[in-house]
C-alpha cells in the first residue's frame, strides 16, 4: 500500500494563516508538483482582509472591496475550503467544516495541522453590548457603520424633535487604542464632511466622543507621540473622555461607570476580543486563552500540530516576552512555523522565533498620522505619507496595490461619498436590552415589533381624559406585549417602561405573522392574549 | 394670514422623480431663494441606481457605488426624506412615511404631488420563484446575484458529488429582453473568467442558459441586430432557449413549461414586473396598472397631481402611441412635467410632452454590444465604445463620471474581483417550495431547520438494517418535521419528501431556539411532539 500524499491543514484565512500558505507554497514548489504534499486552507471568507485599511472603508476613501484580496489569487497551489468550522478533533486528526449549499458537512483529515484562528469580538461582557454597539473588526463590521452614520443624518436631517436629533448626531467610540482611535479619526472626518451635503444640519450639533479607560490614548505609543494624537483629535473636534470606562448600552444610550447616560444611536466598541471559541475547547496547554507553543511554534503535547498569530502565546526567542497580537508578528511567525514545518518533513533542524517589531504606526485621518519606526518617532503628514506608502507596500497583490493606489488619489480630489448601501436585512427576531425606567415604546407610536420578556419587569401605563400615564398592568418572564398593534396594524394602545433592567426578544411584523398564521399553537395563544386583553 | 410656501413633493427617487427635482431647482431658483416654493423627494434609499450599468456590478467591472449617485449632492435644494412612503392620501393632500430610527411616523403635505414610484419587482405569478429565483432591478439584487455566483463557484470546488457539481456551474437567466440579455453576457463572462481561479474546476463543466419565450432575443431592437446578439452569446457559450417558459422554481431547479428541469443554484427572473402597491391603492384611472395622465403629464381627476414614468400610462403626443418604460422617456417627462408645473404655479400656458427616442443600445459584456442610434443599426467593439461613452455622459454628476470612467480603464488591466462580500444575513424564517416526489432533507444530513407545513404532503421514511426507506408517516398542513435534530444537535434521524407541491416555513436554529426557550406555549407544543415521535 503506498502512502498518499502528506496533507498540511490550515485553519484561518488571516495573516497568519494565509502566509503560512504562501510560504509553503514557495518551499513545497516541487513536493507540491509532484503530488506528494496537498495544502488547504479552511476560512469563513474567500479572502483576507487587510485590517490597518478598514477604517477608510467608513469614509469610502478606500473602494469597499479594496481593503480585501482573494485568498485563491494569493495562493493558486491551495485547496481553499469557504466554510465556516465546527469542530477541530485533535486525538483523532481531522476537522468538520459546517455544510455549505448543500446539506452535507465535511470532514478534513490532516498529518499536520496549522491553527490561526485569530480571535472574535466579543461584546458580551457589559450589559445591551451585545444587541445594541457595533464591533470593529471585520469588513462587514466597516460597512455596517458605515451605513448607520448615514442612516443617522438621514434621520437627523428630517426630525423635528431636537433631542433626538442630538442623539442622532452623537456618535461614540470606546477604546483608546489603535483600532478605536483610527475609528475615530475616520469616523470623525467623514461625519463632518458629509454634513455639509445635508440641508437643515448644522454641523456644530455634531458631537464625536472617545472614551478611553486609561490616562492617554494610544498605551502602544510613547507619550509624545499620544498626546500629539490627542491634542490633534480635540483640535478636529473629537472629545476625548479619559479615566472613563464605557459600563453598557440601551438602544438609545451609551452608559458610563458612575451611572453617566450618553444618548446616542451609534456606539462602537472596539474594546473587547475574546479567544475563538473553537481554540477555547482545544485540550492543549493555554495562557490567558492563548494557544501555548515551543520555540519552533509546534503544540508540544500533539506532534504535528502548530499554533501562530493572535491565537497563539508565542515567547520571543530575542526578548524572551510574549509576542503582541499583531501582523507584523504574525507574518513573522507564518514563515518560521512554515520553514520548521518543512524541515520536519526533511528531517532538518528547526529554527526558534525571534522578531523584533520595525515600528509602529496609526492614522489620524485627513492626512496625518502618528509612529514610530526603528526607534524614530514620526508624525503630521510626513507620518501619514509614510503609513500609505509602508501600508501599499505591505497590501498582498499587485492588482490589490493598483486599485488602493488609484481610490486615493481620486480621494484627493473627490468628495466623500454619501450613498448608503443597505445591504442588509434585519433579523427577524433580535434580543434588546433597556436599562430600568426606560421607554419600550409610547402610546400612538407605530407598532412594529412584539416583545417577549426574557427577564426584568415592564409596567404598561395608558393616557385617559384628564390623567396621564396610568398604570395598567406589570409583566414579567415570559410575558408578551405589543401583540395588539401589530394584529390590528393599529398605533400602540398604550405605553410600556421598564421598572427593571429588562432583556426582551422582539419579533418583527412579518415573522409574527408568518408565525402566528401557521403555528396551531401560538394562534390560540395569541387569540386568547387579545381577548384577554381587549376586554 | 399670510400663506406659507407652494410645496411641491416628489415621490421616488428613479430617473423621473430625480430629473423633475434638478429641473424644478433649476427653474424655481428664485422662488426657492426666497422661501415661497419648497420642494422634497421621498425615496426609500439616499441615491438614484443608474440601472444599464448595473449588469457590470456582476463582475465587478465598476466599483459597487459607482452605479448610483446620491440624491443630496444632485439637488442640493430639494429636502431629501431617506423613508419608504407608507400611505398616499390624495383626497386629503398628503402623505405618509414609515418610522425611522424612532419610531414616530411622519406625514408630509403637499400643494402638488409628482408620482414617479415606477414599478416594482414581481416574482410572485409562479411557483416558488419568490422564494428561490433572484430579482435584477436594485443595487442589492446585483449584489447578491455576484455573491451568489461566487459561493456556488466556491461550493462547486469541494463538491465531490458530480451531479450536485454540475447543478452548482448551472446559471439560468430568465427573459430575452435587454435587461435579461445584459445580466447573461455579464454573467457568462464573469463565471468564465474567474472560474480559471479555482483548481479543480472544469471550466468545460460550467453551463449559461438565457430561456426566452419568443422567437428571437431583443424583441425591442431590429431582427439583425437581435440575430447579430444571439449568434454572439451562442459563441461565447451562453445556451439561448428560444420558445421556452419558465414555469417554476425550487432550491435545486428551474421549472419550465412542458415539465423540464434544469438542476441549478442560481435562477435569475428578469421578467416580471408589476404596479408599486402604493399606486395600485389610488383611486384613480389607470391603464395596465399605470396612473392615466393626459398630455400635459398631470392626472385630470386630481388638479395639483402628476404622474411619469414607468408608473404614468403617457400618450406621447407625436406619435399617439403609449410611450415605453425607458430611462430616456423618463428623463424627457420629467422636464416637461417640472415646466409644466412651473407654467401652472405662473399661469402661464403649458406644453404636450412629444419625444421621439434617440436609439436603443445593449451591453453583451467583453466589448461588444448592439445598438440603433437615430435609425443606425451597430454591432461590435465600435457599439460598446459608444454605450460606453454615451452611459458616461449620461450618467448624473462629475464625481461618478471620473470614478466610472478610472473603474473602466482599471478593468481593461486588471482581472475581475472574486472576493465575496456576505453581507446579508440569511433571514430567520423564509418560505420555501417544492415540486412533487423531491427530498426535503435525507437522513444523516445535518439538521439546521425546523420546517412547518403551509400546504401540501410531505412522507417521512427511515433506512432500517435490510430495507430502506421505509414509510414511518406523511404529515400535511400545519405539521412541523425537523424539530428532532434541532433541538438535539444530532445528524437527521429520517428522510422527507415531498408527495404533492409543498410550501414550507423554515425556521433557523437560533430562531427556533430562541423561541422555544422563551414562549411557554411553544415549548409544550415541542416537547409533547418530540416525546410523541421519540417512542
Amino acid at each position: 500500500m503506498s502512502p498518499g500524499p502528506t496533507r498540511i491543514l490550515i485553519l484561518g484565512g488571516g495573516f497568519g494563516g494565509v502566509y503560512t500558505a504562501l510560504t509553503l507554497e514557495r518551499l513545497l514548489r516541487h513536493d507540491l508538483r509532484r503530488g506528494t504534499v496537498e495544502i488547504a486552507l479552511v476560512n469563513r471568507e474567500n479572502y483576507i482582509v487587510f485590517q490597518p485599511m478598514l477604517p477608510e472603508v467608513i469614509s469610502g476613501s478606500i473602494g469597499l472591496v479594496d481593503t480585501i484580496s482573494p485568498i485563491r489569487r494569493l495562493c493558486p497551489n491551495t485547496n481553499l475550503y469557504t466554510r465556516p468550522i465546527e469542530k477541530i478533533d485533535i486525538q483523532r486528526k481531522h476537522i468538520r467544516t459546517a455544510a455549505g449549499l448543500g446539506t452535507r458537512p465535511c470532514e478534513l483529515e490532516y498529518d499536520h495541522l496549522v491553527i490561526a484562528l485569530g480571535n472574535v469580538t466579543n461584546l458580551a461582557d457589559l450589559p445591551g453590548l451585545a444587541e445594541h454597539a457595533l464591533p470593529f473588526k471585520y469588513l462587514g463590521d466597516a460597512l455596517t457603520l458605515r451605513n448607520r452614520v448615514i442612516q443617522t443624518l438621514e434621520e437627523a436631517a428630517i426630525e423635528p424633535d431636537p433631542q433626538v436629533r442630538r442623539a442622532l448626531l452623537t456618535f461614540v467610540v470606546a477604546g483608546g487604542g489603535f483600532s478605536g482611535v483610527e475609528v475615530v479619526a475616520e469616523l470623525n472626518d467623514f461625519v463632518r464632511a458629509v454634513a455639509r451635503n445635508f440641508r437643515h444640519l448644522n454641523t456644530g450639533d455634531i458631537r464625536v466622543i472617545l472614551v478611553h479607560a486609561g490616562e492617554l490614548i494610544f498605551p502602544e505609543l510613547p507619550r509624545s507621540l499620544a498626546e500629539y494624537a490627542q491634542l490633534l483629535l480635540s483640535k478636529r473636534g473629537v472629545e476625548v473622555r479619559l479615566r472613563t470606562r464605557l459600563a453598557g448600552s440601551t438602544a438609545e444610550a451609551a452608559l458610563l461607570e458612575g451611572g453617566e447616560r450618553i444618548a446616542t444611536r451609534t456606539l462602537v466598541s472596539t474594546v473587547s476580543s475574546a479567544p475563538n471559541p473553537l481554540v477555547a475547547v482545544l485540550p492543549v496547554k493555554k495562557e490567558r486563552g492563548r494557544i501555548v507553543v515551543d520555540g519552533h511554534l509546534a503544540v508540544p503535547e500533539y506532534p504535528g500540530v502548530w499554533a501562530i498569530g493572535d491565537c497563539a502565546f508565542v515567547v520571543d526567542g530575542g526578548s524572551g516576552e510574549p509576542c503582541p497580537p499583531t501582523a507584523q508578528h504574525a507574518i513573522r511567525q507564518a514563515r518560521c512555523l512554515a520553514e520548521n514545518l518543512v524541515a520536519t518533513l526533511r528531517g532538518a533542524p528547526k529554527t526558534r522565533f525571534a522578531f523584533t517589531a520595525l515600528g509602529k504606526m496609526a492614522s489620524l485621518g485627513h492626512r496625518s498620522a502618528v509612529g514610530e519606526i526603528f526607534g524614530v518617532q514620526v508624525s503630521g503628514f510626513l507620518a501619514w505619507w509614510l503609513w500609505r506608502t509602508i501600508y501599499l507596500m505591505k497590501l498582498p497583490g499587485l492588482d490589490r496595490k493598483i486599485r488602493v493606489a488609484t481610490d486615493w488619489t481620486l480621494d484627493l480630489i473627490l468628495p466623500p461619498d454619501i450613498v448608503q448601501l443597505a445591504t442588509e436585512k434585519p433579523l427577524a427576531i433580535r434580543r434588546e436590552h433597556f436599562e430600568p425606567n426606560e421607554t419600550i415604546f409610547r402610546e400612538g407610536d407605530l407598532g412594529n415589533s412584539l416583545y417577549i420578556i426574557l427577564d426584568g419587569e415592564v409596567e404598561i401605563t395608558r393616557d385617559v381624559p384628564g390623567q396621564s400615564d396610568v398604570p395598567l398592568a406589570r409583566l414579567g418572564r415570559g410575558e408578551c406585549f405589543g401583540e395588539m398593534g401589530l394584529v390590528r396594524q393599529m398605533p400602540r394602545s398604550a405605553t410600556v417602561r421598564t421598572v427593571t433592567r429588562v432583556n426582551v426578544l422582539a419579533m418583527d411584523h412579518y415573522t409574527f405573522q408568518a408565525l402566528f398564521a401557521y403555528l396551531p399553537p401560538l394562534r390560540l395563544f395569541f387569540e386568547q392574549l387579545i381577548q384577554l386583553r381587549s376586554n
